[in-house]
């Protein structure tokens, strides 16, 4: 192997955008090997057993062709399963490769994109490389939508995770309607990662109809258990998602995730049954949680944001040390946090014995 | 299923760029069923059976977690089999993904990208998203690269594909290295992606070592047989392969595409039996296009671009009728030119029965 002499700063500076050479990459939740991951709210359960049938039985014509570009298939079984249209859903490398689409598709020069704050941290990012300005409007007490200073801020772009992420919560379908309504010249994002373990009728979806400034993100990575397959679904108007299909990448979702996120899409009992025992694993991670003290917004989500108190990061080194990952953020509102991602029930058993000793 | 109200032009035009608006999608060479597909060079052969086999073991927990963002494993095989360090090698979703953390890392606002005209028409594609300016320097006869031309107008990036599609010629690496050290702020991006069909030491790898403005693009989706699995990647120093990772969508490659990708590279035997092959088999093709009286230029990849006189649209959808897919463009300089990738033996005897038939 042999050495490339190392380049010199102002060499590099000269090849790249002065934005990009500035800004932070986005920092994925780690991913250690032979570690108990309950850090990136992944699905405690692997997917549906049609998934890996469906493996099996890939035939060599499907990895030698190129791929749909549009997947049909896929976005057909997506619009029976959310009573949408077909040509008002297009498919992506995970939902953040829908969120590039809209960036993209949506953003000019001296453009301002807003979250309320703190939420995903790749909205940022995906600022930083479309070079507009971000802006994060505090959550309002107890987690609730700032609308008021998004709509006298009325930013291009507007992105709301719902159920939030990191804290589990949920605004109501009324207040984004709401805020669409007030700003129809902005794009109103709801990001729908984690609906599936939330009540019925909290998706934004039907509002869809009657709201063509309004997106849904929807993803396979959560309730699905496909995190490592990528794939999400960006809903809207049709006329809105024929724009973005011309920017996507041309072959964005490939022929393997395609067919695994059909078979997974398909067996609506196992996906049932996955939600179901996420939820009653977070019953007892609440309990669990409650005897420590500790306590944690309303979840609707499979995690809990838990307030530790000061020792929330020593908590986190000292259990990563024992091999359990938990997501800690070194910022202001957060360093006094733990995020915990719902496990199996043998998980959360070994996450708590590791605490008693952790704390003792 | 329910309808969503058709949007007034001047809604979408309201939330959406007027670039994005304006611009022409890329159009991927057709995917039809049960069609022979001789229009879009995919190998002729499937994949490597350790590829097969590969999927048959994958298990619920490499879908269920999040990939590794880095491919770690992936850059290492890279590495190994191309003599070129692992922290200077990003792998992409297709090499289509490298070249959108490419055009996103080195334009600014008011810079120009510049090609030997014809070529992949992606690059074009890729110009109107990140609002660009393309320039189209024609090549000069006999397929030679016009140095001169692009020296004279010294865009910020230059995108050669060499061995070129749609012509399947090549220029050498000393007019590449030529063409760099010409231009030292530019950035000169050698599309590789054809180049096992070509001859020994003509890749621009080795150049990489001295010339941090040159970036070499690889692709599994030709030699390696997996188009439909999308893999690609970009080689170059490695400071500036550092701010591509910023850039890149975070889980880029999915866990699938991860494992397939290495069962492939790591089988060296069956990929030096399938590009042997197709040798054989572009030597079937030649001979029986010469037959016909068609020309091409001698070819350094798994196609002909064959010049078949005013006929070609016409040649084109008989063959399209009968099932066989070739490429055709409507643009002045290929509209007389039929693209044709080499097929098994079979794949030939067909088309040229068909045309037999057609030219009958």
């Amino acid at each position: 192997m042999s050495e490339i002499p190392s380049l010199q700063r102002a060499a590099v500076a000269a090849l790249l955008r002065d934005d990009v050479l500035a800004m932070q990459g986005y920092t994925p939740g780690e991913q250690v090997n032979d570690c108990l991951k309950l850090n990136t709210n992944e699905c405690a359960w692997p997917p549906s057993p049609a998934v890996q049938a469906c493996l099996s039985q890939l035939s060599g014509e499907s990895m030698r062709l190129y791929p749909d570009p549009m997947s049909h298939a896929l976005r057909e079984a997506a619009a029976a399963l959310w009573g949408h249209p077909a040509n008002g859903i297009v498919a992506g490398n995970g939902s953040d490769d829908c969120l590039t689409m809209i960036y993209r598709s949506v953003l000019r020069p001296g453009d301002r994109v807003a979250v309320p704050w703190p939420t995903y941290g790749l909205y940022d990012t995906l600022a930083s490389i479309q070079g507009v300005e971000m802006l994060h409007v505090a959550w309002q007490d107890h987690w609730q939508l700032p609308i008021q200073e998004f709509i006298a801020a009325a930013p291009r772009l507007i992105l709301v995770a719902n159920p939030n992420n990191p804290s589990a919560t949920m605004v109501s379908v009324q207040e984004l309607v709401a805020l669409a309504e007030a700003l129809p010249q902005s794009v109103v994002v709801v990001d729908e990662a984690y609906i599936d373990y939330a009540t019925a009728d909290s998706s934004c979806i039907p509002a869809l109809l009657t709201h063509s400034n309004m997106l849904v993100l929807r993803t396979c990575s959560k309730s699905y258990a496909l995190a490592g397959a990528r794939l999400g679904f960006c809903l809207g108007n049709p006329e809105i998602i024929a724009q973005f299909c011309k920017v996507k990448d041309s072959y964005n979702v490939n022929a393997l995730t395609q067919a695994v996120g059909l078979a997974a899409i398909r067996d609506q009992d196992y996906h049932q049954q996955l939600v179901e025992d996420t939820l009653a694993a977070r019953e007892d991670l609440m309990a669990d949680v409650r005897k420590r003290g500790w306590t944690w917004p309303p979840s609707c989500a499979n995690f809990l944001l838990c307030h530790v108190g000061p020792q929330a990061e020593s908590i986190y080194r000292a259990l990563k040390a024992r091999g359990i990952l938990l997501r800690w953020w070194d910022r202001p509102q957060l360093r006094e946090c733990l995020r915990i991602t719902v496990g199996t029930p043998e998980d959360q058993a070994r996450l708590f014995q590791a605490l008693d000793e952790v704390c003792a």
